[in-house]
């Protein structure tokens, strides 16, 4: 499909042009106007260009997919791919961009010098832990929100799903014990959004283990997450951390987890295993251990937790209202408002159908701030 | 109109996703096996995505339209309208990028690091001389078309209106006195194309007067132009070049010549006068002057000479016959392609049409190298 029709984006200008009158509007000497125009307020280029309703899908090819660092032609039928899906599901217009670097800096400054295009910014499949400063720096030098997906579409997917999970098993966010099995993109970011919605007992894992204040050996990013998770100051491995844990969120790799691992964790536990297409413990073997609520990527089995979900509203509204920056306040109001989509959740149905007309609005709504 | 639409770039996407199955073909997972093909021949990004059929154009803003140096945010709706007539035209896909940079090296570094999603670059409205530097670069480093179009578009444009210009006063490019009035991009490109048709006696002003060996004044581009213009050693202004001259180009700014000047050129005199919306002299002066063909940039006159004739099939061609570089043979090919579209030349029509349908085609024919 994908040789037939050479990819997936397309450019599809607004307006006719068939004859000298329409052309003369679409181009020169009509199209003088708006520039003399906005030469004198570029302010306005909002109102009257493709910037008010427009945003760059930009990734550089280092982490795609399942398939790792398999650079810019690689990731593109995925950018491509995404822009389909900002279209199709929310009319965001969306422009693939995949770069010929890999470095940081430059992956910053590119990103800077194309931005008065765009009305936004989704940053797509960005190896950690550079991603984490790219954001970073980029949001603090635009004026225009900046996304990478993959850390806050996935933890805003994951946030909304909890909130219905707890509500099947009967147990509050404040009070639980969350183990996140990754300290990568989406473990991170996920580690940050549970705490910002309410939850006090995180332990996250890297591959040398539970991560905490004494270890020294910490990058960074994870020096952040030792700050406010694992309070209580376990260490040791997985097996250690799942002891009494009422959720574990595996967002590393395939077959992580087994049935005796869930067995430790405590009554009515909750499993999201998001690795894909393989997760971290199939949705079988899952239940076998005792789980409740089970969550996979995978469209095959209930309960997919897919950013497709989120993204396309955020930027929606992120459009829409205008907004400058994306906040965490923002974000948990996505997850809130994704969850309330589901009158009464159960096992088997903790998230609205990612076909369901009712999510892009309810998304967008929260990114009023 | 602009602000109704807010702009006329829109991403419109191949395919149709509807429901899980679509999602999946479009998206993840189906989209992993396009990925995973691409990581082991990324040479094949042609065939499988968008680079394939779209191109970028970009801007920094520098020189845009008769405006100067406005920036990107007043750069962006040219470059949107381009795009439009890029899709209107010739069936290409076009993406509009405007720079927050005006720095020669940040910019070539720019578009060498979003390339990979594209099969070709049009740059446009980038100020002289920088932009000479930019495209040699940019050509020498990327293995896709790079083409300015406001040196190479005009001059194509221009070249052909002579051919058939020449034909209407019945003379012949190797044995006239061509006078072009500016040396900036488009009077340089012109230079260099008409020597390459054959021209021989070519004369270039800039405002200190006649380009020659003798001046100490000249830029490296503009000592470029020295070695092979202005053969009999002249020196002076516009009065001592227009002295028993055929042709005179005009490509700088409005109200340059007068009925006078044009007086002074052989019989049979050719006038292309390109500043726009107010070209050097309007055409009823031009006539009084005694000139026998008469173009402008204008649509309300006959013989206007537009881009547009020649940019769309430049990159239908090149992107069609997997161009890796555009050629000045090319170039020339295009223009005598444009110009064979009038059977009969007369001194109100020396080129066809624009909407003419067989002008893609044509243009994109001489791009096969």
């Amino acid at each position: 499909m994908h040789r037939k029709t050479r990819g997936q984006f397309r450019s599809a200008p607004a307006v006719v042009v068939r004859n000298r009158k329409e052309l003369s509007l679409a181009y020169t000497p009509g199209i003088a106007a708006v520039s003399s125009y906005l030469a004198k307020k570029p302010h306005e280029a909002r109102n009257y260009t493709m910037k008010g309703r427009t945003i760059a899908v930009v990734s550089d090819g280092s982490a795609v997919l399942g398939l790792g660092n398999v650079g810019p032609y690689a990731a593109l039928p995925v950018m491509e791919g995404k822009t389909t899906l900002f279209k199709a599901f929310a009319g965001v217009d969306a422009v693939p961009l995949v770069l010929s670097t890999q470095d940081a800096d430059e992956i910053v400054e590119t990103v800077v010098r194309i931005a008065p295009a765009f009305g936004g910014i989704n940053l797509e499949d960005i190896a950690a832990p550079k991603c984490f400063d790219i954001e970073r720096k980029l949001i603090e030098r635009l004026d225009i929100p900046v996304m990478h997906d993959d850390q806050h579409g996935t933890a805003i997917v994951v946030l909304a799903g909890l909130v219905n999970a707890l509500k099947v098993v009967g147990k509050t966010l404040a009070r639980i014990r969350i183990v996140i099995a990754g300290a990568g993109a989406a473990g991170a970011a996920t580690a940050h959004m549970l705490r910002a919605a309410g939850a006090r007992d995180i332990i996250v894992l890297d591959r040398k283990g539970i991560i905490g204040r004494k270890r020294k050996d910490l990058s960074p990013h994870k020096k952040e997450l030792a700050r406010f998770t694992n309070p209580s100051g376990l260490s040791g491995g997985l097996r250690e951390a799942l002891e009494g844990a009422d959720v574990v969120i595996g967002v590393s790799g395939p077959g992580l987890l087994r049935a005796a691992d869930i067995r430790r964790m405590a009554e009515g536990a909750i499993v999201f295993a998001l690795a894909n297409p393989v997760p971290e413990i199939m949705p079988e073997e899952a239940r076998r251990g005792g789980a409740a609520v089970i969550a996979t990527g995978r469209s095959d089995y209930p309960n997919q937790l897919n950013n497709s979900l989120a993204f396309p509203g955020v930027f929606r509204g992120a459009l829409d209202h205008r907004v400058r920056r994306i906040t965490q306040a923002m974000k948990v109001c996505v997850a809130k408002n994704l969850a309330a989509l589901v009158k009464r959740p159960t096992a088997e149905k903790i998230l609205p159908d990612m076909f369901d007309k009712r999510i892009v609005p309810a998304v967008a709504r929260a990114m009023k701030g």
